[in-house]
């Protein structure tokens, strides 16, 4: 099967890589035709080229798979190639998160169908589990510990009582944070992904945008002093639930139980975890995904095409995100403790423990306070 | 897909709900035409029979899906299905572990399959993962903490410093533990359980009664005192190693890093990690199996069937299990240390501390020794 190949960065050269080692009679049916890479001094082999059309156009190409990162023209590429009929695989979780409802139209109206296993969970068959669990069972929800840059960060925080931005600083001089590390410490990474095992999981496209998002950029001492003293430990996580007329869906940072097993999962790790009627609570651990396993998670997408397992795969209908189901008792450190009496339990200086409320309701004055070194979590009895 | 099953308790009873509750498209492709129970008592619907006939001779049946436990009859009944051409699924470690040569090269002659994806992880997508890894990648080896029992009673013992017939009792008192706990504490369960797994890993055929067994019997505090004083942790452990002409493959208590991923699963979880080319190491968490995740994995198992994913899953060829290459520093505890000398790095009272040596050869020291109470531990320290 002929594969054209978009982007030659970390993850693509570990999918060529994969391919052309060829080590089981599955991989070896696949084949790269061609490579899409960004300048001349990338070329090293004939398969590569600069122009997108060699790929795009080229109709003996069955499937495209993508690794180029950025919203365009990764996504106006396989627009393009959904219309000429091409299959397509994506890494890139964040180009996917904002135009599925798009891509999966396009896709379902040229009879083929969108792959994304490595955009979530890489190293972790997060993905392919879902889908498999599906096959005899619904899921009711997941959680999970999608970041593993914020997980180390958390991690040594609290057990070295360093101050956030010095404990980022270390972060990025170890590589294991970016220079730019919004995307991870805002929670954004964790939005995608979380936007991703929704449609997965739940068989429903969503709006990214309405995923409620807190991260740890604001994150204190005194706020993991107070979550140790309930016997708790932070972390940041993801999740989404399943109710039938909507989803509630989310990341913000919450105060665990230490005998929840996601406070036992240290450092850079991730853990999701699946809840569904027969099977219950199933967890896949990994490390933050490096090239291999990213690549790795593309080629099994390409196998799968090639083996036609689901026809079916993109979801056809949207649901609505409603997070005003998602109640609970939310720690809140701010300026203005004051503009949150309404939904309080207790106030104590410039921390705010509400009663138990909904996530949107606590959304609403979190607004009103509008203050910009606010941090919230949630904080979870059970 | 028209199904016999064997049995009707803890897990067939699960396997029957979930089919005839048939909540997705592909489980409503699935039929049990026949349900082999006990005696009369049991029988409470139309579909149930006393007699292995009315499912083993019944040509309409395609699939025989055993949920009995124990070596016979199930095993004779497996025999009889292959022979008739019928697939089997089943959830039966001991059983599987102990015939799987057999049962292979009877589903090979007859055309049919073997799948048993329930035998080993329950709850957790173990095998399924295997499965699924190995379209890409060779798995390197794999570890794990495959009993909850034993999990159960080492967290409990090291937190609260309970001996081990005290936590024990009380195990059994809360139904973590059976009344007779052997095949728990003294490792058969898991020995099983890395059989199948092997199998699963690395498409071998292997005797099970090769694979080096040690439980924690004989576990006491001192031990777990040495342990605690070096920042380990002990875990009861099942591990295999692929070296192309042999395999490793051993159950035994080891004492892990306190950073290793492992010293983090506490209680009755299981984890089981696997090592690959590509995608390196990929861990699962489950909680031991009920009725309902056990019933789960054999209802995907009858999915893969009806699906015809695999045409060819068990393996053919026999390797030898050699623990020879299995080398590491070994702890051992016992009233005769003086047999140890030769190979000890220190000894100190009852305690040994052996040389970095071959299992094999700690193995036979201990043979050598023939002391009832001696534990033994490997110590890793990475």
């Amino acid at each position: 099967m002929k594969i054209g190949l978009l982007g030659h960065g970390v993850v693509g050269s570990g999918v060529s890589k994969i391919i052309d080692d060829g080590l089981t009679w599955e991989v070896r049916e696949l084949e790269i035709k061609r490579i899409l890479v960004k300048d001349e001094s990338e070329i090293t082999d004939e398969r590569m080229t600069l122009n997108p059309a060699d790929i795009l156009e080229d109709p003996e190409i069955e499937i495209v798979a993508e690794c180029m990162g950025g919203l365009e023209p990764a996504h106006s590429f396989l627009v393009e190639a959904l219309k000429k009929g091409k299959h397509v695989v994506t890494s890139n979780k964040k180009m996917l998160a904002t135009y599925c409802e798009e891509l999966f139209d396009f896709a379902r109206e040229n009879g083929v169908t969108v792959h994304y296993e490595a955009s979530c969970g890489g190293g972790i068959p997060w993905m392919a589990s879902l889908d498999r669990t599906r096959r005899v069972d619904d899921i009711d929800s997941f959680r999970g510990i999608f970041n593993g840059t914020t997980n180390y960060i958390l991690t040594r925080m609290t057990k070295e009582a360093g101050s956030f931005p010095e404990i980022l600083k270390d972060a990025q001089k170890l590589g294991y944070a970016e220079q730019d590390p919004t995307d991870d410490i805002d929670g954004h990474d964790v939005r995608y992904k979380v936007a991703l095992s929704v449609v997965k999981a739940f068989d429903s496209v969503i709006n990214v945008n309405d995923i409620i998002t807190f991260g740890i950029r604001n994150i204190t001492l005194q706020d993991l002093e107070w979550c140790r003293e309930q016997g708790m430990t932070c972390k940041l996580i993801g999740t989404g639930s399943y109710f039938g007329d909507h989803i509630s869906a989310c990341v913000i940072p919450m105060f665990l139980k230490n005998s929840d097993i996601f406070s036992n999962i240290p450092m850079n790790f991730n853990v999701i975890e699946s809840t569904s009627k027969t099977l219950g609570a199933a967890s896949f651990i990994g490390q933050g995904a490096g090239s291999l396993p990213t690549a790795h998670a593309v080629v099994q997408n390409l196998i799968d095409i090639w083996k036609d397992q689901d026809s079916e795969i993109n979801p056809k209908y949207k649901k609505p995100i409603d997070n005003s189901t998602h109640t609970g008792v939310f720690y809140i450190r701010t300026a203005k403790p004051e503009v949150f009496a309404e939904i309080a339990e207790s106030i104590s200086g410039d921390t705010v423990l509400t009663k138990n409320v909904s996530l949107v309701e606590a959304v609403k004055k979190i607004q009103e306070a509008s203050d910009e070194s606010l941090f919230i979590a949630e904080v979870r009895e059970a």
